[in-house]
């Protein structure tokens, strides 16, 4: 099997760092119990392992391709995601009102993780159509939810998200398709949409296109941006398919990865007019668009978890079957298997603990969104929301840049083998590339993080989880193993340089924007390092106990304190440069002039 | 132009840095003068620019191709390595008995860097062949070397390392092709190598392999391992091209990179033997493979600085001319052009400061080479000769490392675009992924580092370059510009961590191996980030010096101020980091089960 889904490291991540009970109890989620969790998570673990997992190399080697306007997916595709809507997935956390199951996003993280393990580029459709539909539920009319989301939400037809165009791209100001009114409350739309995912496909009978256009007279830059529903084929008031509408592909784009992912070009309007209906006010399009972004941003996180999870997979396989080279420390008289020399242990333990940390925030995280929506007590919604919206950033921009290095890593445990393509590591590089760029590069996330998230209430998230932190350091310090002692002493200084970061970033933000914008990658990089360092602490702590009340899985229990340890000593030491290049380094970003580059 | 070679940079390398003046006095080299260097270098920009950097994205979408044994390079290869050969550029630094120019290493690696730039795959055949004729020039008898180094240094036949088989990687003790003696002085060789660069083409008349083998009754293991030459033609006593050797291309490679250039898998003696010599005595063909592999490890640190040049040329140039969103500090009024914003800029100016670092490294090293083998002091030689070798694992190592990190920040400079594989910046990322996998995996020069470079003469040669260091701190000291002091702080502190690295590798490698080989790797890139930022050091004085004398290009050495105190404040840094983790994290990347993997 090449992929086996990592169930029980999710369900600890869930019950023993994300509160699934409680959860279980919020209204709304009284189904959700660890006992549904276990059921949801098995299911959806045979599924991917034995239907969508086998294609994910068949989809590297037979791509989508483009032939007059019409995309054929990879072979397999079409009738996958077929048992994938069939199998109900695609509704999973979307309300039962319009046919969905209503899980928390806590169970639902994890079931995402395991479909882009399986298969990064089949997974991008009904990413995608997750946001789609997140957009409808905001803004949407009662008749447009009713026409569209039982649909997209059985997965009968996907949801797109058209924000890219050529002059624009993280730069949304720029955007200038525009969209006329045709006064009986429709619009026809112009224009030139680039790097829409799954844009065209064959996959299911209808594309309906979530667009952002102008409409004629609006204000410049982002306050005249306004959303559009525009499906490939019209739906009449019934939901009966009819013609076809004037959006068309006129190319895919031919990438370095997830090659299975049709990267649409789309024509709006070049024959007539595509016609579109207003989502929600006019001009607050980017509003809604965040919504969508907010959604997918969490997900693209999530997938660099995946093809961290999957890459570490294929090397940790390799490492136990190659043989090379005699122990250093002489254990083996002959030649061992890689995984007993020290440095592919290393490299080993690095993809491990990274992506377990990350996992364990983006667990956690979702369990805040699901407080921040469920919850009964306002105090604890806004609290939890806030809590969120700090780790959206984080999640996003921090599991993906590490996914790089983790699949670069995956190729170097392989040696000359990781360069041949047939063996299947170099996909997983190729295809974790796009993950920091997509749905808002890491610039883009570290932004937020600085401005948003950490400048705009003047630090009071970020002190509020340095406060949780230090009462993890708090637990930690009369444990007298050496993994607790080595984790107290990492936790605590990351703890302080992530303080003393947000501290700068708050304070000189409007002083001295260039030096704090300068910083902003190190910055989120730094708080990742350190929440998801903290999340592995809470592990390493829960471990133990339950180990020395001699209940659970003593190797699975072992092995997650055997991470956690390496995580402190080699991640988060990672913190102190990250704190003295933002907090020292600013200028000499700025220093050279622009024509010496 | 897609490639402008960094002559000024690699100039100011040599005659600030490297002593390009002294080597210049030493015995053989009296017509290396700067002059000379300059002219070679420009004479080689023009040749790399024009000839050979245009083919590059050629070899990407046409790569080589096998049919039926023969393989067929990409086109325009063929014709370009005829200008090459016309151009004397294989023979620069090989004797000129035997046609070479021998010019000196220091000039030498700057016009390998040029060739790689300008094409890696393109640039692997020469490199190879550099390797094969030091192997004759070492160890090849008089009768062999006249055989053979006229026509490798000319250009008209190439060379071959075969080191790797299926079973045998990193690890040549498992070699197990054999050579029977045929009691006329010749071999028959009898196996399959694999990864053989360049193993076969149809740019040159004839194709020499060197080739590891053990003669029936060798002891096992790496002492039983014999290097033989084994040509694809077989070369009469006159010179001339006899009949076809049995070494036949069975297949070659479907690679994630370095596409153009052939990895052949090659069967030998499967119609009856291949005929080949030995090289020099029996069972002593690791050394002389060692010689080569030094060359070519060497050279491979040059092919990381050079695609990492490439890929940053290219990021500016987008990164000066793509328009996007306005300054933060806003300095513009509207959008600007991205390398106004700091994170762009933050990038950049780390792909500027990695790539001049590892330069300034290597040349100096080259420079310690040309010393040790030309001084007439054989005190300095020794000296020179322990330098250079310790320099060997940090050119390749550190500089191969950097270079994926230089050509993924490449690709996120260009944001979606960098994911389009017809931008180009995709194609250095895949292409770098080798570098730090063939001539020895990073961990091989790591271990190379720990085991003869460190431990083996207790920590000496480490000593007596952090004493240098020191040297240039003491220099650094009075100076009062905000880079000047920056880098003092920095360089103090790194030397230190480097130190404290090199005593914990000698005073454990023999009581607690695991724990320094866990570290092995680590301490590598320790010591990389310290010795080039030494070497930035040192450029930012005589940058500093020569601007306040009011001579050379101002705009050039201020841009190198700036981008050593990038290089100290973002890059030297890093150091804390990894000392923490070689010197406390040993345990942890032990403390996993086998079975927990």
């Amino acid at each position: 099997m090449s992929y086996r889904a990592p169930v029980k490291d999710m369900l600890f991540c869930m019950t023993e760092l994300a509160g699934l009970e409680q959860i279980g109890q919020l209204p709304g989620f009284e189904d959700a119990s660890v006992d549904t969790a276990e059921a949801v998570l098995d299911e959806c673990a045979r599924f991917n392992e034995s239907v969508v997992a086998p294609l994910n190399r068949t989809g590297d080697l037979e791509p989508s391709s483009w032939d007059a306007g019409t995309v054929r997916t990879t072979p397999g595709f079409r009738q996958a995601f077929r048992q994938f809507a069939e199998g109900g997935w695609q509704g999973l956390q979307h309300p039962t009102e319009f046919g969905g199951q209503n899980l928390p996003k806590t169970i639902g993280a994890a079931c995402t993780e395991m479909l882009n393990s399986a298969n990064l580029s089949f997974a991008l459709c009904p990413l995608l159509t997750d946001g789609a539909i997140e957009a409808l539920l905001t803004a949407g009319t009662d008749e447009q939810r009713a026409l569209y989301l039982p649909k997209m939400i059985s997965g009968e037809w996907t949801g797109t998200m058209n924000l890219t165009e050529p002059q624009a791209g993280s730069d949304l100001a720029l955007v200038r398709t525009r969209a006329e009114p045709q006064g009986d409350g429709s619009y026809k739309l112009f224009g030139t949409k680039i790097f829409i995912t799954y844009g065209e496909h064959d996959m299911a009978a209808n594309i309906v296109h979530f667009v952002l256009a102008r409409i004629a007279g609006a204000p410049e830059g982002v306050k005249g941006i306004s959303l559009f529903v525009v499906p490939k084929f019209l739906v009449g008031a019934d939901g009966a398919l009819g013609e076809r509408n004037d959006v068309h592909c006129v190319s895919i784009e031919h990438k370095l990865g997830i090659k299975a992912s049709p990267t649409a070009v789309l024509q709006f309007g070049d024959h007539g007019g595509a016609i579109g209906h207003l989502v929600g006010a006019e001009n607050r399009g980017l509003e809604y668009m965040f919504i969508m972004m907010n959604a997918a941003r969490y997900a693209v996180g999530v997938q660099g978890i995946a093809v961290a999870e999957r890459s570490y997979q294929k090397a940790a396989a390799y490492a136990r079957e190659r043989v090379q080279s005699r122990p250093v420390d002489g254990s083996v008289p002959g030649s061992a298997t890689i995984v007993h020399h020290p440095d592919v242990r290393r490299m080993l333990m690095t993809m491990r603990a990274y992506t377990e940390g990350a996992r364990a925030m983006a667990i956690v995280a979702a369990a805040a969104f699901d407080v921040a929506h469920h919850d009964s007590d306002p105090e604890t919604r806004k609290r939890s929301q806030a809590f969120y919206e700090f780790m959206v950033p984080l999640v996003k921009g921090f599991s993906t840049e590490m996914s790089v290095e983790v699949a670069s890593l995956g190729i170097q445990v392989h040696g000359g083998m990781g360069f041949i393509e047939e063996t299947g590591a170099a996909q997983y590089f190729r295809d974790s590339r796009i993950l920091p760029i997509y749905e808002g590069t890491t610039a883009i996330q570290a932004n937020d993080l600085v401005g948003r998230k950490t400048g705009r209430d003047g630090g009071q998230t970020a002190r509020s989880i340095a406060t949780e932190i230090a009462r993890t350091e708090a637990a930690l310090a009369p444990r007298d193993s050496a993994a607790a002692r080595a984790m107290a002493t990492r936790l605590a200084a990351s703890r302080a340089d992530f303080e003393a970061v947000a501290n700068f970033v708050v304070e000189r933000v409007r002083s001295d924007p260039n030096a704090v914008f300068a910083g902003s990658v190190p910055y989120l990089m730094l708080a990742g390092y350190t929440v998801a360092g903290w999340q592995m602490a809470r592990a390493l702590i829960a471990a133990e106990d339950t180990l020395a009340a001699g209940r659970g899985d003593a190797a699975f229990l072992r092995a997650k304190v055997a991470t956690a340890w390496f995580y402190a000593e080699h991640l988060l030491t990672r913190t102190p440069a990250l704190r003295a290049a933002i907090v020292d380094g600013g200028a000499s970003v700025m220093a050279l002039d622009n024509d010496s580059f």
